[in-house]
């Protein structure tokens, strides 16, 4: 059985872990919401939808990334997913061919880099810095290869936390344009802000439509429902629902998107919204703290201020998936760096969350750590 | 807007839909199911989930399953799919590199071919009689090429409405073990029996995992739901479950899974079935006596005993591609033949479906349909 993002020991505090917490999945907001759409006298949520998504859904999502990305969103130009997963890959089926070059960031999210392979893309790793992606380093290898697109996660990177400037994000729209590749921008933790205030999506940036955002309720509502979506131009949109995956099936998760739509018509999504934020912010605030309480000065890291990950820089000569098998006999675990690298570089590096424990826990976890990296 | 399965004009009866009829949409059941789930204190349906599909919704789906089918049905031989489509593109991402040959049914569902398409497959068609693929014809085809998969709709056929008779599904899966291709059976129609007993699924008859079942709840309960799921064989599974989209987005419906879990347990799908049956079958019988007393005799058919669907054959130098626009003047529309043909032939075939309309529309769609046609 294949438990990747399920079921953790007890015994273990795993830092590695992505999902959230199960004690802050709402099921109450969710109970509510199916009961408020499924008393209603309207059997058309159990017919197949719209390829692109409901139209009313994507109307009550527009309005509510209008309000936590500050800026306009346009419902026509949303099409609904089962998640930012599917989005990519619906996106790799559509607008690569096996043998394809993508560029990802380095490191990147290291799941992204599974279903490049099984598309047979090959990858090309970009170096990042505090700002995100460096740009200068795109145009080089621009000088070289076209990519059918570029991956980036521009906001509370997963895994290095990292935030790409607007400076930057503007640069690289503009790279797309004249060399004629898109920016496929994984934005999942863009609304997930606790102590900074990022640029706006990369869809903002946007004038010829050569970005594609992917956006997700998974890390804001549950990931259990697999609902997302993708923001882009027309022609994407297109080129998605003429599908024969689409064209047959109907749009991808009609019954629970009207569910949602529910929930943030209520106002219910953006409550827990804040709510998260809050704890989780609090949580970021303890690990940080544990961490620098801890762990010994030669462990670096760039404080996130959003998302779900810390990204720690060991000294050079630590190989931290070597140090797994000690670590997992103390009582925690991580996510080695090299998982992240699409050249298996990145080896002192270790992805650490804050979002799956209480604050207790995530304490006694840096705690466990020390004793194993200092 | 792409609106392929959705939004019939009310001037035009649509013999060609695929769809249930709206009013059958059973909102209730999933209103109570939905209730009966979202009210126990249980927030892990609101998790990422098993890449495989919830275990306790597969046992209950294999129970249900196991009646229907009238043969045992191994809840570790299933993978819970967000329908047979994205099983479809699922075995098509795991089984099948770009320029593979698959071998069809002349003719086979008109979206399918569009899924091969989108894959770049080469789609070799295969001859059917009334008992289905013409097994002599596959053996042939064998001599010359070894496809990666057959994909047969064995029951109540898309179109044609034919059943793969118990000699030549044996004949099949041995075929499939001594050539080395997957037979992947589109089991869809299978518990909609009105007058015919078909034999039972193709999985039964496989004795070494070449057959992958795909089944779907959007005949049996609702489209909208995007549920379905895959039966076959451990190794297969786990070729599956182990591709970057399930281990990144894990398991592919959790939430719907859970709600449906509560229809299955609470007898609610099986009644609703068995109202389904009772309706679907008075309506077929009522379109055949439609056909019989209002066609010309030159317009041949066989009974479907299942399903949703006739396969009308008319003289050989009629183009029902080209009696449309005139069909839809006179308020009737149906699904032409070489939309199923995968290589442009069947020009003087159509398919007509009896489940979206009641009696008597379908009746005066025959009327209308005469009108054209005789």
């Amino acid at each position: 059985m294949q438990i990747t993002q399920l079921n953790l020991s007890d015994e273990i505090i795993d830092l590695g872990v992505g999902q959230p917490d199960p004690s802050l999945l709402p099921l109450a907001v969710l109970s509510q919401a199916a009961k408020h759409r499924l008393t209603q006298p309207d059997a058309s949520l159990l017919q197949y939808g719209m390829e692109q998504g409901n139209e009313y859904f994507r109307r009550s999502l527009a309005q509510f990334l209008s309000d936590g990305y500050g800026v306009p969103v346009d419902p026509d130009r949303l099409f609904i997913t089962t998640g930012a997963t599917s989005g990519l890959d619906l996106v790799c089926a559509r607008f690569t061919n096996p043998g394809d070059t993508v560029f990802v960031e380095e490191p990147t999210y290291f799941l992204a880099l599974r279903l490049f392979a099984d598309r047979r893309l090959n990858v090309v790793g970009l170096p990042i810095d505090e700002n995100g992606l460096v740009a200068e380093a795109l145009e080089e290898k621009l000088a070289e290869i076209r990519p059918a697109f570029l991956y980036t996660v521009p906001t509370f990177h997963n895994p290095s936390g990292v935030t790409l400037s607007a400076s930057r994000r503007e640069h690289l729209v503009r790279l797309s344009e004249q060399h004629g590749f898109y920016v496929v921008a994984d934005e999942v933790y863009h609304m997930l802000a606790y102590t900074a205030v990022p640029p706006p999506p990369m869809v903002s940036y946007d004038a010829s439509g050569t970005v594609i955002s992917l956006g997700s309720f998974s890390k804001i509502l549950a990931p259990g429902l697999r609902l997302g979506w993708i923001q882009t131009a027309p022609d994407p949109i297109r080129r998605m629902t003429r599908s024969g995956l689409l064209l047959s099936g109907g749009g991808m998760n009609p019954f629970t998107s009207t569910i949602v739509q529910s929930a943030v018509e209520l106002g219910l999504q953006r409550e827990h919204l804040k709510r998260l934020i809050g704890i989780y912010r609090q949580r970021a605030s303890d690990l940080e703290a544990a961490l620098n309480e801890m762990l010994s000065a030669s462990t670096t890291y760039i404080p996130p201020g959003g998302g779900f990950f810390y990204w720690l820089r060991l000294p050079q000569d630590l190989d931290t998936a070597a140090l797994r098998d000690t670590a997992k006999r103390k009582g925690v675990n991580f996510q080695p760096g090299v998982n992240f690298s699409a050249g298996g570089e990145l080896h002192n590096f270790m992805r650490l969350s804050f979002v799956y424990y209480d604050s207790d826990r995530l304490r006694e976890g840096v705690r466990r750590l020390a004793a194993v990296i200092s």
